[in-house]
């Protein structure tokens, strides 16, 4: 199932993305209400195809909270060293958890703006995880309860300043730093989902692989997280970029697509 | 003018703490909405005793984020040098900002609850700043008129993850890592605000300082962070603990007050 967020001339709701059978084309069936917690949703008869005029998709979720795992892939972390970005080869064995803000996500199409105090924006395209319930101390073998679904995440980061400043606050918080969306995937292989990533149309295989890689895993992302800190419903997880990153620059489009999920595109500005 | 918020038999309200001439009691002047934002808000003509039955203070405000300064006192960075908690004797000359999420907030008299993965517990006392409206690439001469108001805050880190994770996601942001209350005072003599604490009924001299003594000022420090994220009414700054640190066991009592504000009090428990 296809849980998406969106605007019709202007006034948001959530809806089931589903694919008509006559026309083949994708409809977002309008909700009565809000897709996580206890209360059932359930369509109110409005839809709209994707593409009507006056519809825009927005970040499917909007969370209190958004964590991400660094080095989560051994192909990352080699790459990060072979870039001279790293001094160690491998990846920690320990997990490596920062935060991103609310206020960074932005949605399909919306644009990245480069701040003004970076000249060195990457792309790290990943599986977001979307939790479902109040998660507090789960144990691994439950972890996957609380998932309400998957979604397509550019990690963007400011590889100048993650290198510069103690904390990566800047480096992975600044506003636009973390498009999510085109919509949430309740049904996915997440042990083996395929993440791909093009650039102004062009496949980028070295940025590509399969969250079968992953150091640890989604179960194992959410005990830990939810071992000292509570996680609300919407909240997400980014799992870790798989392989290579690479720059933004002005005017570039950035597409990232998880094998089901997907494209999530956005075009990349100067801040004015 | 000082806000609160609290809850009387459970329901949250926000209200003016008043003082009664006739008893010289403090009263919570309940009000119809909510104090940030453009609509003007007043009194509903309910008031209750702050020490009455059914009445308890909350965190004075539920922050969509929460930043914060580390060494932003020279005091701070040499006692985090001797204690060999840092291999620099000096305090960076670049601002550091981590952050805190919304799930760490606690209010006056919740209990601090020290997280299994840590043995090390630390109090920060300091004073904290409270932003009334959407702040983004604000001028540090025009930073102040995005402030409502200050309140106590007690940073609670966890010295040995800090010591051990590369990025403090644990350590500062554990749930129950940010004590705020008992409530926001707009009129403080931000320039010079005197914040001190007790440990157990007994003054902690080493702890206390004076915004005076900050490295990077309020404003300065808006102005930063607004230049690369956008700050909520609600948002809150943590400025930095002016001096010595020190630990948190079961069942201490840890008092923060900033001289006009406070005290906000909180015991220590052990995770169960």
């Amino acid at each position: 199932m296809r849980i998406a967020r969106y605007s019709y001339n202007d006034v948001p709701h959530y809806a089931f993305v589903q694919t008509d059978g006559a026309d083949e084309k994708d409809y977002l069936v309008e909700l009565d209400g809000y897709p996580f917690g206890s209360k059932p949703v359930g369509p109110t008869g409005e839809r709209h195809a994707i593409d009507e005029d006056g519809v825009r998709l927005l970040a499917p979720v909007i969370p209190s909270k958004v964590y991400g795992l660094a080095k989560n892939y051994e192909a990352h972390a080699e790459f990060m060293h072979a870039k001279g970005r790293s001094a160690v080869e491998h990846a920690p064995s320990e997990m490596v958890i920062f935060m991103k803000p609310s206020t960074s996500v932005i949605g399909p199409d919306d644009p990245i703006v480069i701040p003004e105090c970076s000249d060195d924006m990457n792309f790290e395209p990943e599986v977001a995880v979307v939790i479902s319930r109040i998660a507090r101390n789960v144990p691994v073998e439950k972890a996957m309860d609380y998932v309400l679904g998957f979604t397509c995440v550019n990690d963007v980061t400011l590889r100048d300043l993650q290198g510069t400043d103690p904390m990566w606050t800047r480096a992975k918080g600044f506003d636009t730093s973390c498009p999510l969306g085109p919509w949430i995937e309740t049904d996915l292989n997440w042990q083996d989902a395929k993440i791909s990533f093009t650039l102004n149309g062009e496949d980028v295989p070295e940025a590509s692989g399969t969250t079968a890689n992953l150091i640890h895993s989604i179960p194992e992302q959410i005990a830990a997280i939810s071992s000292f800190a509570t996680l609300l419903p919407g909240d997400v997880i980014l799992t870790g970029t798989p392989n290579a990153s690479g720059s933004l620059n002005p005017r570039d489009e950035a597409v990232v697509t998880v094998e089901g999920i997907g494209p999530l595109r956005n075009v990349v500005v100067k801040a004015q």
